[in-house]
């Protein structure tokens, strides 16, 4: 496979931005022939600046919910757009999104509009103590809530006062909860929890209901404030909050990646008990108020309420997950996919360094299929069943091949020294 | 004038929007006749639901640069949109983008882009952080940086610790700025500076030169990063670093609001010294990396560059200035305009509950004319001599109006409590 374009880029970028490219989209610690850059992007392919298309099942990293370039929703974007989009004040848009969410999403009675998911979860952490007048929010060790000094994974340049009152429990553990939750006190503020274990580097897990029961009923007899993290997982898994899955509530939820099918907005949603403390905190950024990315929203929301997305990316999720098994376990390989089958995680059995992963994503991508060998993946709407069985029939090639040279495989030495770093 | 459509969308939002409106954008501290919400904007012209049109002077608080709807910038965001916009890598766009700025800035090496100016405010204190291993920040008293924890200018949810090694200083007060750095000893790590100073409620003020060469010479001496926040002033003074018409030049930059007429994209730009701290964070968001915004930021900066803007929009200042000025006279009103032409100030002598201004925006308001009582404005090169001239011939009319009914004027409630709460 051709590199030239992407490499050249690589090289210009190495000397106006840090790293190269810095963030979640930078595949330093990925394999070596995955391509950094991309010129276009439609339904369920991107395609990379040397002119490779591939099936691409990380969507964008989650914002890619019904396809990339919808129509749908771009049409609507760009018809704001000629209209008005950043002015002095915002548009009648949102308050219809407003609206159109607390009427989707059964615990919200408002919403405050944003740009980034860190800037909801910054917020839900503030309102939390504003709401409360104590400090202590706790937060599932290794989960991941942005990149804010409060919660970014990386410590440089951060103090220990960035993360002050910011206490550890083990998710899907209700007895750790609830020592973490005795730990504080008098002092409890909120509890985060994502909607299921999503952590880069490990199997995902689903919630233990018993786990999300006794976060509510918790903060029902602190006061604090549940906060359900919905970032990465809205509107993937129900067309509701996704602990409303479990019958289980939270005053807060937060938003964002896939609710404008990639258009900037986030969103804080809250229930009528965190009104008043959403209202006296101050928050605002140039562009939250901007109506494109509304308008965007909309009909995103509208497709996602009528359509049946929803049934569509699980049917998918299934055929992708039953084709892959049996395709490993033919091929001899202990191959592990764990999480909601719309948004799996693809991990091998006996690969501490993730060497075995790392080959056979790179043999899957030199076939057209973009795969994550150690973050979560999500499915989208605009995918078939022809394009999963693409993917089903590359893998039964990929998991041969690197079964068979399974001694010759050198693990990614970045990744290497991320992993030290991490065990150490 | 007619409000009704504004004020059955306001009776809306306040039920699904904390306190209707939050923000910057909330009209909640603005004269009651103020229009909340807007359904359009052409050039420097805003059009509110009720269908009335006004000539902008905020500039939807600063982005406005070009012209609202600026075809040039838009028709460059739409083909791009229409190609790929948020995709599982940047496009060749973010490296041409940084390439532009890194050429345009002169203290410039590299640039990180982010969505709200909070996020490059939010990154440079870390970068100064990680770069020199120390802890304290400098502050100017009351200058705005954003709305994070760490800044926003509201107390409700803040703790202590949010604010620790937080120091302050007076602007352009070189002495307390010395005060203050030796106050920090050796755990000094940057100081933030505004390119004037442009705080609410309060004159402007152009930075004393020797004020900034001596922040300039104390982080020389104690090696800790100078930030000037450029994200309301930049490319509105100059088209380079703004301390850089005073001969200082920063370590770090931070940009936004204007430099892709009004599309969502911030900055964070940055000398060779800091270029290995600020690799070593970790600052990510969803759609930091997405392609269309940078598209209408490369249209914007060619233009800037390339054209006029600049001198037309201190022409406009100019012109405005003096004919408010003369009007003022005439009416016998005491009537101050502060900070650069382009970037206006206008508050009123012997008024603390500022009643006077609020009357006469009101009167202007009426007349088709939207200003701001409290906050800097922003010409835009959209605006025409005869923009300007309509502006100055409506505050004749609304001098003479607020001067012969003074003391009928009542201060309006919500800004009385405010400005009670910051004088306690």
């Amino acid at each position: 496979m051709d590199h030239t374009q992407d490499r050249a880029l690589r090289h210009r970028a190495a000397r106006v931005l840090p790293q190269g490219v810095y963030g979640h989209q930078s595949t330093a610690l990925l394999p070596e022939t995955y391509p950094q850059f991309f010129t276009r992007g439609e339904g369920a392919h991107i395609w990379d600046t040397d002119g490779h298309a591939y099936l691409d099942l990380m969507c964008a990293y989650g914002p890619n919910l019904l396809g990339y370039g919808d129509p749908r929703v771009n049409n609507a974007a760009i018809a704001q757009l000629q209209k008005g989009d950043t002015l002095t004040g915002p548009t009648p848009l949102m308050v219809e999104l407003a609206e159109l969410m607390v009427s989707m999403i059964s615990h919200a009675d408002w919403a405050i509009f944003c740009k980034n998911g860190t800037d909801a979860t910054t917020m839900a952490k503030t309102v939390a103590r504003a709401k409360t007048g104590r400090r202590i929010i706790l937060v599932a060790r290794g989960a991941y809530h942005g990149a804010a000094p409060w919660c970014t994974p990386a410590p440089a340049g951060i103090l220990a006062e960035d993360r002050a009152h910011i206490h550890y429990y083990d998710y899907n553990d209700a007895e750790s909860l609830s020592a973490a939750v005795a730990g504080a006190g008098d002092d409890l503020a909120g509890i985060f929890a994502t909607p299921h274990k999503h952590d880069a580097f490990t199997d995902q897990a689903l919630p233990d209901p018993d786990y999300a029961r006794r976060a509510r009923a918790l903060c029902d007899q602190t006061g604090a404030l549940l906060i359900v993290d919905d970032v990465r997982a809205g509107f993937r898994l129900t067309r509701d909050c996704s602990w409303e899955l479990l019958g289980v509530r939270p005053d807060l939820s937060t938003w964002g990646k896939s609710f404008a099918n990639g258009h900037p907005i986030s969103a804080l949603l809250g229930s009528e008990t965190a009104r008043d403390a959403a209202g006296s905190i101050y928050v605002t950024g140039s562009f939250w108020f901007s109506a494109m990315p509304m308008a965007a929203a909309i009909a995103t929301l509208e497709i996602l309420r009528d359509s049946s997305y929803l049934e569509q990316t699980i049917a998918l999720g299934h055929r992708l997950r039953e084709g892959l098994s049996k395709a490993a376990h033919a091929a001899g390989i202990g191959f592990r996919q764990t999480g909601p089958v719309q948004m799996p995680l693809f991990l091998f059995d006996d690969d501490p360094d993730f060497r075995r992963g790392f080959a056979w994503a790179s043999d899957m991508l030199e076939q057209g299929i973009y795969i994550h060998p150690w973050h979560n993946m999500f499915l989208c709407a605009a995918m078939t069943d022809r394009d999963i069985d693409q993917v089903i029939e590359a893998a039964q090639t990929s998991f041969q091949a690197v079964s068979k040279r399974l001694d010759k495989i050198v693990p990614h030495p970045a990744l290497s020294t991320l992993l030290a770093a991490r065990s150490a």
